[in-house]
């Protein structure tokens, strides 16, 4: 039985975690859950996994969730805002965070349950992507694992289980292409925000939807993978494969490449984060390569998705530099979705905020740095902006 | 540095194994080797590798041999004939024995291998499919490796290599499909030899690529699976794969489904069986798989290619029918390459000897067992084949 802790739990992560969970009843029991201010689902899912803690990151929605709550017939713990997330992400004794908050406001809880000696199944690429340079010597200073959860970085780490110390190469992140693959790049244009939010083959929250459509996921999933594999970017490529079942490929040092297939189905790779080094039986839909269909792959047009030169560079750059650019991402996407932005000033605000961090860019941010970037980034982006009009 | 003997030295495998050893001086040496009939090509390679001990099959060659070999610098020894062969598999300090014969010919050798300690790089399947329920206890008795070394096996192998044990769910053995996958079920009345030997995609011996027109080759390779990893016959599939790309796949027990990918080529699962638990690096083709193309995939046609059945069966009677079903396919195939029968013979002669073998099957066989049931299938299929007319 391993205990387990759920950042994010109301979300798309959240929910498919606690679908692995009460499957497994017998594998896993749930100790601390955190949420935003989803308060009637979070408080449905405390009834049912009768977690120790809970968290609602919104401050004002406390008292409705302990209202909710009143009737419970035991007594969890129950704080609020980011700091009772942070409380949720290093309690008690949970062996493993599934962090499933999104974008960099899950970097500090990250950060709390790797102190706390928790291993992370992390459904947060940005944790590292910003992170990095202070998370990775959290993580070997209090060995724990870091375990990747998301489809991608789980299928390399699935592949290099049986590959020797140093036999890696290359990795290969395929890519769907996301809601514009098919379309001509002049007619990116006058894409809407329900235009980008249809994504071919994965179910996800907003943002990540969003960053499908730009390839800034992909970008973001470069960094990652650098920061979790420890490979220079020269050797990480990113190939488009729009039937998503080919979740990401590895060369080992003999040229053998090792693939991790499936249909596209986010509960196998938090499932193997969350039971690694075992495996789980499951008995989810079979994989059936007749039934998937021909299998295609083509390069990505760089030009059509300045995204992925941007997160290439930032991760060159290294320090604070992907932090800058997440944060710049993270906010470029909300003015995008709030109607603030068009879809292709996205990547123009990214580009001028890393342009102008450049000149004070910190190799070796602490988390001080690395959170200060992430502010002043965000906030560049929103003055900058304002020469955009959506 | 690896001490290594070679089995079937001028063939196929032989030749690409010392294409290996000729690249990776400081990690292979070669200790024996021993070939059919090729006097001259075993002389060069003598003369190259300077093994300790040589063997030519064919006896009437041995005194040509010793004859061009007679002006050495060094003095190994040299043997011949089936007896000769066997005295090379065993021989001196060789960790690891590639078994590049042909056919069941290559039982004996290998056991001998086995008996004396030294691991084995298996690409002579027929070894396993005819000879397994008594090659299985000696690798066993004596702790050695049975390593695959043909593309498929070695595909399943390496995707293994991370599994927990227990864990392996299904196979998925990839087939091109071979030299008649695009023709209709009712063109291959007419076909010749020299159809037959036109492979897609590999560059294989002569009987290998006439199996594989028959896609017996992939019925053997279900038999050959049964025995090295464990599986029911249920649980080992066929999928028509005409691009050759991803060798092979498993489906592990949270329905992950793992793969390895690559150019066809052999000398990279020799390479991985000669190198096992390690890899070593190698300037070879890197693989892209944008460059490969799309690929696609088809479940075979059972009824186009009636060794599918044949072998399916043979494996579920279990006992001596494989070595009968595998002798019966030798033989079959040596009378179409010498225009004895017919391509569509082949099926039907392997059918009938080994429907006559089902009333004295042989469950528990020993050695004689099987080279008994060997002898006996070949000589059925003369008798049978009188019935047919090529």
């Amino acid at each position: 039985m391993k205990a387990i802790t759920l950042l994010g739990s109301t979300g798309s992560i959240g929910t498919q975690t606690l679908d692995i969970v009460e499957h497994n009843p017998d594998k896993f029991r749930i100790v601390g859950l955190a949420a935003g201010s989803n308060v009637e689902m979070l408080a449905r899912q405390v009834r049912q996994f009768r977690p120790e803690i809970v968290a609602i990151g919104n401050e004002a929605k406390l008292a409705e969730l302990k209202d909710t709550l009143s009737d419970l017939d035991y007594r969890p713990i129950i704080v609020a805002g980011a700091q009772g997330t942070i409380e949720v992400a290093g309690y008690g004794d949970a062996q493993s965070v599934v962090t499933g908050i999104v974008g960099c406001a899950g970097l500090l809880p990250t950060i709390a349950a790797i102190t706390a000696g928790k291993d992370i199944a992390l459904a947060n690429k940005e944790t590292l992507i910003a992170g990095g340079p202070v998370v990775l010597p959290l993580v070997e200073k209090h060995g724990v694992q870091l375990l990747p959860a998301d489809s991608e970085h789980s299928a390399i780490f699935q592949c290099l289980q049986g590959v020797p110390a140093g036999g890696l190469r290359r990795i290969i992140l395929t890519a769907s292409g996301g809601a514009f693959r098919d379309l001509p790049a002049e007619k990116l244009a006058s894409v809407t925000i329900a235009d980008a939010l249809k994504h071919p083959n994965w179910s996800m929250g907003q943002k990540i939807t969003i960053d499908s459509a730009t390839l800034m996921n992909k970008g973001l999933e470069v960094i990652e993978a650098h920061y979790l594999f420890g490979l220079d970017y020269d050797d990480i490529d990113i190939v488009v494969h729009p039937q998503s079942i080919i979740h990401s490929l590895i060369e080992v040092q003999d040229t053998s490449v090792l693939a991790q297939l499936g249909w596209p189905d986010m509960r196998l790779p938090l499932l193997y984060a969350m039971s690694w080094p075992d495996r789980i039986s499951t008995n989810w839909e079979k994989f059936d390569l007749v039934k998937a269909g021909d299998l295609t792959f083509r390069a990505p047009d760089r030009v059509k998705y300045p995204c992925i030169e941007l997160a290439y560079a930032a991760g060159r750059a290294g320090g604070s530099m992907p932090a800058v650019l997440n944060a710049a991402n993270e906010q470029a996407v909300a003015l995008f979705l709030s109607e603030k932005i068009h879809f292709l000033d996205i990547p123009k605000v990214i580009e001028k905020v890393c342009d102008k961090h450049r000149t004070d860019l910190t190799l070796t941010p602490s988390l001080d740095d690395i959170l200060a970037a992430d502010v002043w980034a965000r906030q560049m982006v929103i003055e900058f902006s304002q020469q955009f009009t959506a």
